[in-house]
This record gives C-alpha cells, sequence and structure tokens, in this order.
C-alpha cells in the first residue's frame, strides 16, 4: 500500500468482525484512525479511487431501511473497486418466510466478502458473525447498526472527526485525554451514545451524558458494561471509564471541549416519553446562547439526520465555525473505507 | 479527449449547474449537440466506455420516482466510468423529518461531484443549486424535472435527435431555422412543453402549441416568459420568439416538420380538465390520418412512457417512417453523457 | 479465452436467448456445463473478476420482485464486468401505464444488450424475444422466470450442482443416465419443476414426481410436452422421457440418488389446497428418518427461499453431508456468467 503512503500495523489488527467497540484496544482505534486519514488523502484528489478490494464483493444487508449509512458504505467500498450488492428488505426473500441466518448464508454462497448489516433488533450482526465463524468460512460482518445496541462504523467517524480535528497530520485516541464531551439527548435509546461510550471512555475523556430523566438509562451500570449481546469488557482496556450523568444540560456543557447532540426519535412523543419536541428544544436544545457555557473552542457533532431546531438551532448547525456535521459525514467515507480495507486484510 | 474525436469549445461552457434553458445561448446549444454526437460515436462501439469521469461521483436525487430518466442517467454516467449512487425516496432519510437541503448537503459531504434531481416542485434543483453556491463547493446540479417547470436534458434530447435527423455529422442549433414545430397536449401541466419551448424558439423554429382548453396556459406571456424560479430571460437571446396557440389539432399539424406529442397524466381525468381518454384521443390524438396535414417528411416525437392510443395511435407509434420515439432513448443516454462531461470540466 | 483454460465449442451454442429447456439439445447442455466450470474456477480466485463483457449493459427486468434470484444475475454480470441497470417495479412506469413490451423497447433503445427478465405472467420473455427478433435487433432474452412456467436457470444451476459433484472436472448431462431422481412438492405451480423435468429426463434419469393430488398437475401429458407458450418439442431429443407420478412420497424416495424438493407458497393454503403447513411436512417434508430409504449417497436440493421445517426439516438442511442447498447458490453464479457469457457471443 506504498501507493497510499500507508503503514498498516498488522500485527495491531486481527479482526473478521466489527460488531461493537466494548472490547476494541487502543491499538485498534489507532489503526483505524490512521488507516482512514491515509484514505482521506486519497479522497482529495481527483480520481478517488483505489484498486485494493477488486473483484471483492461487499453486501448491504440493510433489514432497517436507511439512506445515508447505506451510500456511505456503498461509496467507500467503490471508492475501494470492490463490487456491491445490495440487498432490498421490502422486495426481499424476507416476506417469503426466509431465516435472516438463511438471507446471510445465501449471499455467503453467492461469493460475499463482507457483509454490511443492520436490524432493528439488538444482536442480529453478532448472531451471524457466529454462525459464519462456526461454519469456518472467511468472511467479515460489519455492524452498521443494530437496534439500540451499537453502531461501530459511526462512533469511528466521530472519533476520527475530533482526532483530525486536533492534529491533521496524526489523528490518535490518546489526544482525547482529559477532554471533556457531552452527550446530549435520548441516551436510553441510542446506539450511537452506546458506541461513542465505549470510544471516548477508552480515550481517557471524561463523558458527560445529559437527557431528560425518561430518555437516561435506569440501571446505568448495566447500560454501559453489560450490552445485551455476546460482548465482554476486555482485559485490553481496564483503565477507569470517567462517564458522569446529568438531568439537566447545564453541568454537561460547563467547559465542554465537544457536544455530540443525538438525533430525537419522533416516536418517543408518541410513546409519552417526551411532551412535545418545543419543550425538548427549551431544555436540551443546543444553541449559540448555551455553547457560552462551554470552552471557547467547543465544537458541535450530531450523527445525522438532524431535526432541525429541535436537537439543535438551525444557525447553530450552518455555522461552520461550531459544527462538524458536514465533516462527520465526509469522515464516514474515509472511516469505512478504513475499516473494509483493515476486514479485508488490509494488503494491496 | 482525442480519443472521442472531440474538440471541446471549452470557451463556449461556463455552466456548472444545468438547471434550465431559459438563458442558454446559441453556442451553448451547439456545444451540447456536438459533444452528445462525439459520444454517439462512442456508444456505436462494442465497448461503449470511457474512462472520463473515473472516480468521479454521480449522484442521483429521484425524490419522485422515475424509472426511465433515472436509468438514462444512470447508464450515462456509467459510460463515464462514474460512480453512482441513487438516493431511493422510499427509504430515505426524508422520512424521518430531514429537510431536502440538509438531503443534498449530506451527499454533497460523502464526496458528490455532480447531482442529479428530480422532485415534484417547481424549483428545488435551482435551491439546491443556489444553496451549494453560496457555500461555494464545486458540484454541478442538474434539473431532472422539476414539478411543472423544467426538464432540460428532456429537450435537449428532443433537439438532438431531430439536428442529427437533418445533418447526422454536426447537428446545430440553427438547422432548425425556419421549420414549423407543433407541441401537442397537455402544456399547461408539462415541463418537458417549457424547457422545448426555450431551445425551439432559440433556434429560429415557428413553435405551434396546441391543446384543449383545460390543459393550455392561462396567462401566456406569463407562462413563457416568466419561468417561476429564478430563471432571467436573458440578454444573449434577443431574437423574436415565435410562438403560436391553437384550441385545436389542425392548424398546428398543417404542414408541420415535427409534432411533438405530449404524455397525457391520468390524473388530468380525475382533476376534471378532461372528460374521457376516447374523447381527448379523437381530439388531440395523433394518428397517421392526422399526419397527412403535415409536410410528408414529418416525424413524431414523444418523450415517453406512452399511452398507446391516447397520445397517439398504437400503429404510428410503431412506424419507424414516422416515429422518432425509439431514437429520443438513444439520444438520450449521448446527451446526458455530454452534460455530465461537460458540467464535470470538459476535460479527460 | 484462453486465460480461463476454456474452449468454448461455438458450433454447438448458437442462441441468442434462453427462454425454456424444452428444446435444449444435449450439445447445448454440455456447453453450458463446462463454460460455468471454467468460470467456476475464477470465482475461486482472489479477484473473481474478468473483463469478458465490459462496455457491454446488462438489464434486470424483474417485474416481479426478487432478491435472490436478481442479486445472482447482478453479481454474474458484474464479474463478467458488465454495467447493470435495475428496472424496479416499484418506482417504474409501469403505473404510469406503459406496455411491458415498451418498457423493454425503452431499455433496448438505450443500449441494453442482454434483458433478464423474470414476471409474474407466463409467456413474457418469450414475446418480448419474438418482438426483438421481429425488429432484427441483437438483444439476448433470459427467462428468470414467467409464471408457472419455466426458470431455465435454476434447472441449469440445479444440473451443474449435480453434474459437478458426480465428476468435479468434466460434468455433462450423461453422467445423470440411469439416475433415480425425486422432485417432491407443489410441482403443478412450480416452473422449477417444469424446467428442471426437461433437462433431468434429456439426460437419461427417472424422474419421479410425488406431492398432494391437489398439487399435481391434472392433465399430466399436456403439462410436460405442451408448455403454454410458443415451446415446441424439438427433433433434437426424441429419446424416449422416463418420468412418473406419485401421490406419496415413499415411492418417490426408494433408492433415489438425488432429491429436489420444491419451495411451498404459503398462498397454497388460504388457496385451499392445502390443509395445514404441518400436515404438509408430516407427508411430504424431507427428513433424515426418510432419505434412509434413498441411495445412501443422496443429496437433497432446494431451490430456496427455504421454509425450514416444512419442505425440509430443519437440522437435514444445515447438514453438509446431504444439503446440497449453499452448492446450488454458488453453482448460480458460475451458470449465469456462462449464460451472460454465451449469450453475448462467448468471445473475448
Amino acid at each position: 500500500m506504498a501507493a497510499l503512503g500507508l503503514i498498516v500495523m498488522s500485527n495491531d489488527w486481527n479482526r473478521r468482525h466489527v460488531l461493537s467497540l466494548a472490547d476494541f484496544t487502543p491499538s485498534e482505534y489507532d489503526v483505524v484512525l490512521q488507516t482512514a486519514n491515509s484514505f482521506r488523502e486519497v479522497l482529495s484528489r481527483r480520481t478517488k479511487k483505489v484498486p485494493t478490494l477488486q473483484g471483492q464483493v461487499v453486501t448491504n444487508l440493510f433489514f432497517e431501511p436507511s439512506t445515508r449509512t447505506r451510500s456511505s458504505f456503498e461509496l467507500a467500498a467503490k471508492r475501494l473497486s470492490a463490487d456491491i450488492l445490495n440487498f432490498a428488505p421490502g422486495s426481499s426473500s424476507l416476506t417469503k418466510g426466509e431465516t435472516i441466518l438463511d438471507t446471510a448464508k445465501t449471499y455467503l454462497a453467492m461469493g460475499t466478502d463482507m457483509m454490511v448489516i443492520r436490524h432493528k433488533e439488538a444482536g442480529v450482526p453478532q448472531a451471524i458473525a457466529q454462525e459464519m465463524d462456526r461454519l469456518g468460512v472467511k468472511v467479515g460482518i460489519l455492524n452498521a447498526g443494530d437496534g439500540q445496541h451499537e453502531h461501530p462504523s459511526q462512533a469511528l467517524l466521530d472519533l476520527f472527526t475530533i482526532t483530525t480535528l486536533l492534529q491533521p497530520e496524526a489523528p490518535r485516541l490518546k489526544l482525547l485525554e482529559g477532554k471533556k464531551i457531552a452527550i446530549v439527548g435520548d441516551i436510553l435509546h441510542s446506539r450511537v451514545a452506546r458506541s461513542n461510550i465505549w470510544s471516548l471512555t477508552a480515550s481517557g475523556a471524561e463523558v458527560h451524558l445529559a437527557g431528560p430523566p425518561t430518555l437516561l438509562p435506569k440501571l446505568f451500570a448495566d447500560f454501559v458494561t453489560a450490552p445485551k449481546i455476546g460482548a465482554v469488557v476486555p482485559a485490553a482496556t481496564p483503565a477507569p471509564r470517567r462517564l458522569l450523568l446529568h438531568w439537566s444540560l447545564e453541568p454537561a456543557l460547563e467547559a465542554a471541549d465537544f457536544v455530540m447532540t443525538l438525533r430525537l426519535q419522533r416516536e418517543r412523543m408518541t410513546n409519552h416519553l417526551l411532551p412535545t419536541l418545543r419543550e425538548y428544544h427549551q431544555q436540551f436544545g443546543i444553541t449559540r446562547d448555551r455553547l457560552k457555557l462551554c470552552n471557547p473552542d467547543v465544537r458541535v457533532l450530531h450523527p445525522g439526520p438532524v431535526n432541525r431546531g429541535v436537537e439543535i438551532s438551525s444557525d447553530l448547525m450552518d455555522d461552520p465555525q461550531f459544527s462538524l456535521i458536514s465533516q462527520q459525514v465526509t469522515s464516514g467515507v474515509a472511516v469505512r473505507m478504513a475499516l473494509l480495507f483493515l476486514m479485508g486484510g488490509g494488503k494491496v
């Protein structure tokens, strides 16, 4: 991979699957960050394409509809010259009674090298990965969001966005050590929050969660340390994790370096977990005024799609001085290229 | 672009976006026609592909469903070796409350070089283009149909179909000078008619519009000279435009050189703008018999999809002596390759 | 095609279309099997791609939704480096009143070289092929399933799966001579059964059909020898076809070498053709126990998607000693590459 100016520390990457960040080691984070940074350079060229995965097949199995994340993975795969198959849930064999595992095995038998899986139930990508391992086949599974459990590529692109801002030439996990990061909103139902908690606390940052009581975890320790499906808190990250919880916004914002707002699902209203969008915005919406509580260099992130005027005020979202939202989308392609590249063996 | 035998007159093309034909100059029309003619040669080869846009990303943002136009753009982009992203409205973030502008910005941030946009509301592609220009980003916007406003690539492929028929080696706008062209049907609601009126009158052709009074514009001058969104009748085309209106078919067909029939939306019946399809066909359907009023060399066009036996009789549609419908589809790919090529900078 | 180590016996392949197996000659079967076997070798490489169809366009016209078969054709075409257009019925011109034939002609005019067509009505691919021939255009039509009529690529991949099992280096039709093959289930409504009956009886195998009386053909001779649409029992296959019919499972399984189970459409229950799934499984479900009636080396096939515990017991489906289901999916890509390659002229 000399053409990319990239040295992959292959000893630090032995994963076939990317399912959760719960057991990611600091050096794994750094391999992803550095590989993504090499691809960022590729993406700045006129011809934004490398032949790395030519002849390999990446299948998007999106049982839950998505445009943004699917397009990001699709573009990442295309820029690595892979062939893509898109599984469309609407017109699928699922309506014919086939099990999810059988659908995955069918795509495996066709010759899929990597599967990017999203499902509304937690644990589906893990279950598919376990079955693939049991069968002894060489296919990589990437969790693109499973229910309220995890969304590792989103947390990795958030990490990449922040660390390349701090040190564009050499992003690494430990740049966040001692930083204060607020995550605001519907923590309870958020796979983005859960994955970010793993990576940000592993970095040594201080993570402050803020949201209405109905949208915060009830048994906090369980929420953080025991994801539903098969994740084990690994020996590799024994450092004490610094995580704090607030029922109001202000203590989370105070002197914060980064503020991550979470998307508010409109279903929360019909579920009676929230009164109105307006009231939510008054209590937890991020505005230019509220940012005055933070570190003057504070930046705001949002995984998208944004409800303008709900999670964040419309003018703040468009203000390049504060908003990293557009950079997050751009980072997403580079980080997903890195993940597919590493899962594919990291060779050229 | 020597391999294509193409000399692009780059001084005559300075557009990043193709949104409307209202301000197209005669030399811009000619650049499109000549570039498309070079690509027509490529399409006659066994390997119908050039590496022109390799590594570039063309995103189809079709907020209104379409198969024909989307496939045509997709194929044009593939033959230029671009990568394609298809935005599927059904499974999209729109259902999650994201604004159209934010969707477009998301695809921009992923690395889109050109966006092909269709929307049921007039002005959406223009609004997106304005925002992109305001942001100072280099992305080209192509209007693939906005409400009842314009559909420039359709009018350009119609123009290419007619002018290559008249002069296969050297199609140019002025070949239509003095020709009589009839546009028949639902003029009022037709973006195809509106775009064609700009190109055909610019050529010096005499354009006759015919349709039932309920499907013709009420304030005609407004309809033609003042499109809803931001288009300015340019200084570059000061020639008087020759445009006539008829409430019956015969005067439009008399001695016509070309007859363009428009698709009849079946919704017009439920809106009580028309009595029945049968009655419409009796009054405005194009038949072999009615063509006897025209110039003996007359040819018939239709943008498709056709309601056989409504806008045009079934046997006439299939008669290669009169029908240019199939050539229009073929021209569509060449013209869209030309537009993407020119918007992309016209370099190899 | 030296790179593939493949010698195509071009004198034995003169088809532009693959619509039915009714008139396939033994040497045509063998050309497909040997070509597919060469592609199987390609698929075992790291870069599973050949430039054979570069610049050619394969259009999937799936008027009936399908994921499995469409993905298989899509991957086959991609591995031959073709460009793919996918016609999506949901967002199509069909809802705008266009005829199927006009849709096909539109894709032809865009520059399609091969069309892969699925439709819920028998005879649609044949009708399109006839029209294309009448127009004198060079486009190949492949029937990917038409109603209850035929599904030739499925039967060819079944044949490939079985014959490569018997002789991996040199699969050919006559390897099945004298073998006993049971086809079990809803024979009456199955295009898979019908196509398999043509190929398997042509091989000299003895074919036993078993199913509930309501799911077996009433006029058997008509079912087998006179498909609804245009197929002619050809002079090329005059050998007597050995075909037997059973209303119970046991006589079909006795000493069978291969058991093909068919998918049970759940609609059959609402149509009152079957009492319950449980009862069906008790009478016609394939289980490990029932396989004891067969030849000890027996293998089981299923076209997928499988209703686990209905057509076949769940544990048997996953048992690599008996189940060929996964191999069938893999064979599908190789066989479809072979068909597209041969229809495209078989040249490199």
